[in-house]
């Protein structure tokens, strides 16, 4: 146990943080410094429905409390981050892009009433800002875009130092701007979306169209070696691994993957002059290979020579951004407004 | 002389707006309730320099103050919208998009000199958006986007009822968000932009390759008999017209208009959830021809149920909104944050 947590008998400094992801679900203690004291993994796909949910997230509460040998009281609160359409002033899920079964479920109510302590829930891109806006790259700036790529790509805008969520907390989807009016459809009903050229599967689908048109012998691929010689093991970070070998097929892929998103910057830039950019998640890990490409575009499309400086910096906190970001949360939740 | 005009000795009630456009300059009077008193129109293509600008505006003010029976002390400030990149917080105009000759011009501080009454200057999208939530479709709504169509697409994003400028005030060009990357060129350096589709001459470049495309005898056009059959008279009023009266070509041309405005709004939608849009300029003078279209893409492009139903609405301070928001501007500038 470290320094932090010997002072949580007399204050609340310790926050609890649920990152809610297609893969896996990820609790987590949190000191208030931002410092993730030990967390929990579980896979999504074996959550039956929102109740069994609220069952292993009660369990794994107690769990986390009892190995770090903390009383509830010294727990301040619980934030939730989930990848769809939350009701952030209601405390309810709406319904979660890539996790079926999950429709209007009144999350903060449930696990307040499950758990005893209080609890807030955001839309996980949005927790992911705050975690950085705290403890992370967006520290020192009141205005900034965060973007989190991974199966999907989410998006936070933070305003004079609080989340802009919009009239009804639907902002931020940038992974749904259109870069193609008449590109291929998206999901969402409309073409050409962001999401659909650097999304997981969209990226993972282009590696793959280059490995079909490659001529000469494919076996001698480093990209298809990292896999074991099959396509359907390649991963984004496989893909990443590939393009530091010096693989041209998967420098090629992040060239491209870059300039789409640099494109979507530099409409961001000329639409709200953010201080900085945040990217996350994982597909971010796949670093320079990525964020130079980006930055190339973003700054020659960018209209304003002022604009085109805007730093593209990635998430200070990685992997565990979701959790701090989500205990981060419900921290600021309980003591400013967010 | 109104009843509202004879309260002015008492109290500074009437105040200058100054819309500089790229065809014409026009400067008035108007009351804190927003009426528009009188008004001068100078050509914009006959003032050959900044500093020419001034001493016009400068006999201007007194002429405009003398016929109306006015004293400098009842004028509360002068307000200015300039077509470009303003740099509010010093008062400078950087560089305007249409009007060659400026750039780095202190006008704040010059016009303060020359008439020695308080001056603010903001681009002439921010100052429409400032009328119009003051005295026009903006009245009860705390977030919304304004745009302003005409030579150029000029936006404007309202935030909690102030206006939302970004780090270096380059916030609200949404005449850049790109619709298409492999597009065609925009002067701006990147491709495929919206003003691109549907500024001024775009939309007529549009209604010019479909009259030669027409099969049959183009004379019985009616959009080229209502030119005068010269080509190069069409203007977007022409083409408005002549929609009004059936003609499929315009018709054509205002869907298509429509269409690109409307996929540009469905992205403000996913980024921004506005409560809702205020469109207004020259071209959005076109009403329903226009204005349904539009609404048909945003609200099949929108992700969200609700995001769908966003208000797109046309302005109400019309031709003038460009006068009256500059001089509610200065209104607002002097009584409260702007």
């Amino acid at each position: 146990m470290n320094h932090e947590l010997r002072t949580l008998n007399h204050e609340p400094s310790v926050y609890i943080g649920i990152d809610i992801g297609a893969t896996e679900v990820k609790t987590g203690l949190v000191t208030r410094q931002g410092t993730l004291v030990s967390k929990e993994r579980h896979e999504t796909a074996k959550i039956a429905s929102p109740a069994h949910f609220l069952d292993i997230l009660n369990e794994t509460v107690h769990r986390l409390l009892q190995s770090n040998a903390l009383s509830k009281q010294s727990v301040g609160g619980i934030g939730i981050g989930a990848p769809g359409w939350v009701d952030y002033p209601h405390g309810i899920v709406r319904e979660l892009t890539n996790i079926p079964g999950w429709r209007d479920v009144p999350i903060v109510i449930q696990l307040q009433t499950a758990t005893g302590l209080k609890s807030f829930v955001d839309n996980d891109a949005n927790v992911m800002a705050v975690g950085e806006l705290i403890h992370g790259a967006g520290r020192g700036h009141e205005n900034f875009v965060c973007l989190t790529l991974g199966t999907g790509v989410g998006g936070a805008i933070v305003v004079d130092g609080k989340l802009y969520r919009g009239a009804n907390g639907l902002a931020g989807e940038i992974g749904h701007m259109i870069l193609d009016l008449n590109g291929p459809e998206c999901a969402c009903g409309a073409r050409g979306c962001l999401e659909r050229y650097v999304g997981n599967r969209f990226i993972i689908a282009n590696a793959l169209r280059k490995l079909e048109a490659l001529a000469g012998p494919v076996h001698e691929n480093i990209l298809l070696s990292l896999a074991d010689n099959r396509p359907d093991k390649i991963t984004p970070k496989i893909l990443a691994e590939a393009a530091a070998r010096g693989d041209a097929l998967s420098l090629d892929v992040w060239r491209e993957t870059g300039h789409y998103l640099g494109v979507a910057l530099s409409v961001l830039v000329n639409l709200l002059n953010p201080e900085c950019f945040i990217i996350g998640g994982g597909v971010a890990r796949a670093g320079s290979v990525l964020f130079d490409p980006m930055r190339d575009t973003a700054a020659r499309l960018a209209m304003n020579q002022l604009g085109k400086t805007t730093p593209i910096m990635e998430a200070e906190l990685k992997e565990d951004a979701g959790l701090i970001g989500a205990a981060t949360f419900a921290l600021t939740c309980l003591e400013k407004a967010c």
